[in-house]
């Protein structure tokens, strides 16, 4: 089996490592644009070789992780260069609009449409982690556009790798993650410029800060190289939900600031029911 | 020694596990409104007996991990029962009100005004955890209106029990807290209302969600019975941080919405900056 990588990074380090467990006579190829990432993954072992292009021809499976704006430009060329035999996962967190880069494009066929929800906040090869994929769910969008025989070898590597799969169609994807991903991620990097912001001495929240705050500002360590095109692909659902959380957060402000505690009371015990909720998903492991 | 505990949740709970660990020949009496409380926290070992105010008179340390709505209320009770060598912690949330309501105590020398930096979301006597309490911050306020021996015998269980101290005023505290923890509250609690408000079908949360968005709607797990209390007792406070918040949120929309994805990268990269703050915070082990 031949496998090509595409973007070192997390996403596409953690998928090659899992290629190697479960197929240890695999293939691993890495293409990246970046030397040090290719250097750093060969040094690693999470790849074999490095490649280019034209080692798509004869690749059985090809896994793009790379940020969603190069995948909107990247993935119809990719298509232009794969096999017939060869199926190409992406891994963006966005769907329609990838979904839409490769509609009637004559390997459409060879490509099926990816978001593993799955990943940690740190990035590049020496963040990749075995097992990151296990118990994680796989959305797969528009499976019908894929040779069935392609499906067949992509869903046994993804559910080898330990995950379940769920399949969607773009538009729904992309409105479902706006809230549960991309919404998490703006408070979180609001949040964590509004502490900045007022706390210019870091020692006084290095001291005051515990758990909680770590726990809601730990995805605004995020790459801004990733999530500025996903902000951008996903605009106006992320306008949307940006809309209702702001409108809540007047609402309750509004509460406090009227004295009404039995009504944030009530509030916040609607909410608790999160907990329940919660228990279903899996934690990454850190 | 004799200890007395009052409020046997997690934080209360804790405390008394660690008593134990430091002093194994320490008399821990446990107080709580809640009779399954002290049953509970009777069976798992955690109090060894239960007890009411006149358990006070010969005690050597008083924790009163009691809501900040309970607190201003009993401290002044407490203190009128306390020994001339008893000393009263609290493990409020909230400073200034707190200290105003002793203020002029005719026993004030026995109350070392106290907020651990330490918690989980989780609540009651079988939340408690031995080491909670380890490597974290325990901020002291107007320590020198306690007893000087008093203060010492506070200092060494704070520091047996490996706690950092930093010595504040409680309007200083009550304004940096607003910033690092309540303010974190409300975002994970109104994070959490708006994906429920949205998402009706539980099953889709389930299954897109990852530990992004779990990490930062934890915090809505959290007791209503004791942030309201807080939110309450600090409302200026976290008016004004949830202002800042709010306007913050606004921008960034405003950015996707005008598709100024440079402004938007910008923004992200200056909070990233939060990587370096937040490897100073311990985090709790779970």
């Amino acid at each position: 089996m031949k496998v090509v990588v595409i973007g070192l990074g997390l996403i596409g380090g953690s998928f090659a490592k899992d290629v190697r467990e479960l197929h240890p006579g695999a293939r691993l190829i890495g293409v990246d644009h970046s030397e040090a990432h290719i250097k750093e993954a060969l040094a690693l072992g999470i790849i074999d070789d490095t490649g280019d292009l034209s080692s798509l021809g004869d690749a059985d499976v090809v896994f793009v992780a790379i940020p969603v704006n190069a995948l909107l430009g990247e993935l119809p060329k990719l298509l232009d260069r794969v096999g017939d035999q060869t199926v190409v996962m992406d891994a963006g967190s966005t769907k329609r609009l990838i979904c839409e880069a490769v509609q009637g494009h004559p390997n459409r066929r060879n490509f099926l449409a990816c978001h593993p929800i799955a990943g940690t906040e740190f990035s590049g090869p020496s963040a990749a982690l075995s097992g990151l994929y296990r118990e994680k769910t796989m959305i797969i969008c528009e499976v019908e556009k894929t040779a069935f025989k392609l499906q067949e070898r992509a869903l046994a590597l993804i559910q080898g790798m330990g995950m379940r799969i769920r399949y969607m169609n773009p538009q729904a994807h992309d409105r479902h993650i706006a809230y549960v991903s991309h919404l998490s991620h703006i408070s979180s990097f609001m949040l964590g410029k509004t502490v900045i912001d007022k706390e210019r001495n870091e020692r006084d929240i290095f001291d005051m800060a515990g758990s909680g705050f770590e726990s809601t500002v730990r995805l605004a360590k995020s790459s801004p190289d990733m999530w500025a095109p996903i902000f951008e692909q996903n605009r106006d659902n992320v306008v949307e939900t940006l809309d209702e959380y702001i409108q809540n957060l007047i609402g309750f402000k509004q509460m406090i600031a009227d004295g009404d505690f039995e009504k944030v009371h009530e509030e916040m015990s609607n909410t608790n029911k999160i907990k329940q909720i919660l228990k279903g998903i899996p934690l990454t492991k850190k």
